[in-house]
């Protein structure tokens, strides 16, 4: 009855949400203590204090027909300012507020960037492992993901192999920096290659081909590790940000995106992601929170709370046996699994109450995502369980 | 550069936008009190005190990892339940949290329920005049919007001429009541004639036609007059509304679907449309404004606001010698343009500084569309541009 496309989402429905839910029930049935859900991005830190102080200031001094009104699709003019001179102070760029379009959350402006740039049967290359909604998002505007097979040595891309991926019809590649599911952050290095690839591949192909930067995790990052402002190696970049993770609003879903001037034919698509933003029912980004995060652009995410989480999980697996890169950012770990079926390994980590994401749905099998904004106690209850799983599985 | 789609649209950008976006640079130039601004249905009516209330509340009493973090892609279970409560309280409907999906605007929920219906060259139909943005939504999903043409007497949907629209790919048809742009309220019997053709044509063509029922207006109605509530007429029906107008929240984007029990394959549409939610980047409806509605549901729109506008413009404007209806809900007004090309009509006054919507965006040249959710100072002012724009047509 409903269409083909959503027939095949229906049956292969999100793994991640459908744990989730699983989660939620397994709380019911055994106490919220006793289950361990390492499944979702939902952090259990709290919105800092300026989060709630700035709502009720604005409440207070804001116009209801303004605070909650209609703006521009593309937000409001000096919100949209403050995020421009808040990037400029970080990262040197020179942004201003027509560089900005406020969004519903990072997946609001990727959908406005993959509607704007994509005709159908273009390409979009991802490194894998890769968050698996971006396969959703291309085939939106029936564009084709093209997967960059892993390095699971480094979790790095493979630049090789990227270059290999690079066809005529390539019109953007997706890069998660810091990653998710790996926790790994790619370094100037890495981003000035790709820079350079694709540099080639333009004059080669003669087309335009977009660095599309997914990054919600920019200031979560344990090691002192710059994490590259991409739009100062590659004119061609559109950067997508949302405040979910540093401002623990990942409900609220408010985030932006950055065209910089230097795009090609920025002024085209600039209005061509507002239009999205409008057509695809968007509108704006809701109203109250741009003012929010207005206020808190200069907010740090509670990094030590992850930081804690990050060791006394990292440190504990890795002395019962388990395999996985010690995460640089974000807040997930990619664990080997024991056994070549992933899937099997999380049956089993369910009957332990722990619940983990199989990195199929990151196009990476054989590897299982857990995400550890949870609270410090749920790690530390989970380390018997995972225990006996190292001893079941001999490692 | 942007895809082919994006050319179309940024070659045709939303008139309703750039006039909304020229008011504010005329607001600049003359002085917002010289400058009549009837293009955009952006409330002038303050949202309740309760709305600030309720957030006051909620951000004392609710953790914030729980007030403003994720949770279902549907939404909330108890903010869904009380939606239903108060449906079935003021509907005599059976609804369960079950039937509502918590959605990003009544926009945001249109797209859902078009991505999970249909399938390339599927058609939907309209009547004009119609919310010019209905064609890019049933585009978003390579749809084909097919418009049954206006009955300019009465601006009541013409039954012969939509019996004749439906075909074997008619998969929906949007219905919007009370209309905008028109004002006017389709009755009962309406709804009933428009249920009886397409049960019949259901079974003549062995498929299934939804109603897809555009309610942001629901509240908004000055004649006492009852709006239908369309799933008690006919079972394939989704109803989107939006708390944008009723508590004048339009910037915040909070609405719901609510999908009938009785609608064919239910669960797997239910299913559909959680999914739409979250593949097309919207994820879940901002969580903080779901609560907030929950507790504002028997907060009523300032009716009376509304209802004074209509009646000093539409008294004005037919004693000016203006042709129109009288609006029976909504806050717009839909007059004929005193030339054939109404975007004359527009130009000429904006000299007057009075912006108005060409009909030509909603399916009906030939006529303008005329907000009146602005301040009642604004709509008295405005008299004497209308007076004189009537002389100068000769009215």
């Amino acid at each position: 009855m409903i269409s083909k496309k959503m027939e095949g989402l229906v049956n292969n429905n999100s793994v991640i949400r459908r744990m989730f839910e699983e989660g939620k029930k397994m709380a019911e049935e055994f106490g919220a203590d006793k289950v361990y859900d390492f499944s979702l991005g939902n952090p259990n830190v709290p919105a800092p204090k300026k989060v709630a102080e700035t709502i009720e200031a604005l409440l207070a001094k804001e116009e209801p027909t303004v605070l909650h009104g209609y703006m521009s699709n593309a937000g409001f003019p000096e919100v949209r300012e403050k995020i421009a001179d808040s990037l400029n102070k970080r990262f040197g760029t020179g942004f201003t507020a027509d560089n900005i379009m406020m969004t519903v959350g990072a997946a609001g402006g990727l959908n406005c960037a993959l509607k704007a740039l994509l005709n159908p049967g273009d390409e979009v290359a991802a490194f894998a492992p890769y968050f698996v909604e971006y396969r959703n998002y291309v085939a939106n505007y029936d564009g084709v993901l093209v997967e960059v097979a892993p390095d699971t040595e480094t979790f790095q891309p493979d630049l090789e192999a990227f270059e290999a991926a690079v066809t005529p019809r390539t019109r953007a590649v997706i890069i998660n920096n810091p990653n998710n599911p790996s926790g790994v952050i790619y370094p100037e290095e890495t981003i000035k290659d790709i820079a350079e690839i694709l540099e080639r591949k333009q004059k080669e192909y003669g087309s335009e081909i977009f660095i599309i930067s997914d990054e919600p995790y920019r200031e979560l990052v344990y090691t002192g590790a710059e994490v590259p402002y991409i739009t100062k190696y590659y004119a061609n970049t559109i950067v997508g940000y949302s405040f979910s993770k540093t401002l623990s609003l990942p409900g609220e879903r408010i985030g932006y995106l950055v065209i910089p001037s230097e795009a090609a034919d920025y002024e085209q698509l600039f209005q061509a992601v507002t239009i999205a933003n409008r057509v695809l029912g968007f509108v704006n980004a809701p109203s109250l929170m741009q003012k929010v995060v207005a206020e808190c652009l200069d907010e740090k995410a509670d990094i030590g709370f992850y930081a804690k989480n990050r060791d006394v999980l990292y440190d504990a697996l890795k002395e019962y046996g388990y395999s996985c890169i010690r995460p640089e950012g974000a807040f997930y770990m990619f664990i080997k699994s024991p056994v070549p079926d992933e899937k099997e390994f999380t049956e089993e980590a369910k009957k332990e109450h722990i619940l983990l994401v199989p990195g199929s749905s990151f196009a990476c099998p054989g590897y299982v995502r857990l995400s550890y904004c949870v609270s410090y106690g749920t790690c530390v209850n989970s380390l018997p369980g995972f225990k006996r799983l190292a001893e079941k599985y001999g490692l």
